[in-house]
């Protein structure tokens, strides 16, 4: 439990979160940047790029490294931690859950980049009705009952062995080619199989995979990137994206967002941009 | 005259434009791009700029400069001509009219840069009733009559002379300490006054300035910026800011506009990645 409130919390590590957070670091406001394993894997990942003003011709694993200096260079902590949920707290305080801690913030920066192409059949329905991302925050909800985890990352693994500990029965499906290593022996594994759907009627009932069709209360889901909807309740999305006005404000007070979870094109130098704007006008929100 | 028609013609050479530019030329466009005299002066006057990711610490003079080399490296001409008008001539194409030349395109981005923060009392209510920016477009309307020039820029002494030759009185109201140098001796000079207001009913009729009161059925106005509205007729504007929507196109089909002339925060990032959005809608645009 980390008892400090910040200004700027900034979910995601991409050119937006690293924009957003040496634009807030400016105005002097006090910044927690929490990203994934890898900040911008897609930028580590490109070979040339020629569209960003100011760098002719810069392979993307020396620009990333450029950005990632620039943050430091301003004392910007950034922290491997994954945020699983955002929930508001005592008056306008938002808590950050990771699996390894908690924070509070004053503002939250959404920068959590392109989101899932497709989801499961069910899934966006059954949110919060069944269908969740995080056991540490939601598995004793289903203590003794039947659950399905559904991994593309590891810590899918993790988190099927805590639910083995409180849950009736857990099967393991593994996404995208994830080897199942490291699970307790009481976990059934299932691979290479498409998940079909997640259903029920007020709650999850079934979730159908190959040809099976598996009785559970609960499916936890565990992807590289995030639903944009999925770590804090209530927000306004249109097409897998979240809606901002042109000072990236979202519908939810406090909650601003930028780059490519708020829409094509999936540029830099738009992230890079609006990564700025949202981080002065949480500086605006916060001085108000 | 120049006959090719180009698919992209951007105003404004700061780093909207520049990024629009490079972006439009990546997408392999033909593309025209009219400045001022100086590129992006206030990148010029910039002491530090360390708030535009990718470099901690640069100087203004230098960073615009790896900017300008950018678009040079892409073969992006950059012509030093200041566009007077843009007028849609026959189907979808645009003639823009400078001092020099006039050029034909397919889509126009605007990125002007900021504004003027105060017009003269009556200016914008006169446009095109009096109140004109080219003294070669719209001089010859005033033949005979009496005209002011309040001028901040040097062209604004090249219009005098000419409607010197054509108008039966022409004052010269310097503003902004520019020197009435190189002027015709018929044309009157009025130095150190402030401007009050152009009025009249239907069309301009006089010009107040000092305690004087000029009888005049035009002002022409030469300032270093552009009065957003005064380059495309119906172009909708808000608080002096053309209007756009999230693919920084205006109200104006095939015209799109990005930077500060699009609005408030006034900043690098923000303008780089509007002219990069900006470029790619007007490219969608072409392509549909």
């Amino acid at each position: 439990m980390n008892k400090k409130t910040y200004d700027v919390a900034i979910i995601g590590c991409g050119p937006a979160g690293l924009s957003a957070a040496v634009n807030a670091s400016i105005r002097r406001k006090s910044i927690v940047l929490l990203g994934g394993e890898l900040c911008t894997p897609k930028l580590q990942k490109s070979p040339l790029v020629s569209n960003y003003l100011g760098f002719p011709e810069i392979d993307g694993p020396s620009l990333r490294d450029k950005f990632l200096r620039h943050a430091r260079s301003m004392d910007v902590p950034v922290l491997q931690e994954k945020v699983d949920s955002v929930t508001r707290i005592e008056g306008d305080i938002f808590s950050l859950q990771t699996r390894q801690s908690e924070y509070h913030t004053r503002t939250v920066i959404m920068a959590t980049g392109v989101t899932v192409s497709e989801l499961v059949k069910g899934e966006r329905e059954f949110i919060g009705k069944g269908v969740s991302y995080c056991a540490t925050c939601d598995g004793p909800l289903f203590a003794g009952q039947q659950v399905a985890v559904l991994a593309y990352t590891k810590e899918g693994i993790e988190d099927a062995n805590y639910l083995a500990g409180i849950c009736r029965k857990v099967y393991f499906i593994s996404g995208g080619g994830l080897a199942p290593q490291g699970l307790k022996d009481v976990v059934e594994v299932i691979e290479n199989q498409k998940v079909g759907a997640i259903t029920g009627k007020e709650f999850v009932s079934e979730v159908i995979i190959g040809d099976r069709t598996l009785a559970v209360n609960g499916v936890f889901i565990y992807r590289e990137t995030y639903l944009p909807d999925q770590l804090i309740s209530g927000l306004t999305i249109t097409d897998n994206h979240i809606n901002v006005d042109r000072s990236f404000q979202t519908n939810v007070k406090g909650v601003f967002a930028a780059g490519d979870c708020t829409g094509k094109p999936y540029q830099l130098a738009k992230a890079v941009g609006e990564g700025q704007v949202a981080a002065l006008s949480a500086v605006q929100y916060l001085d108000q």
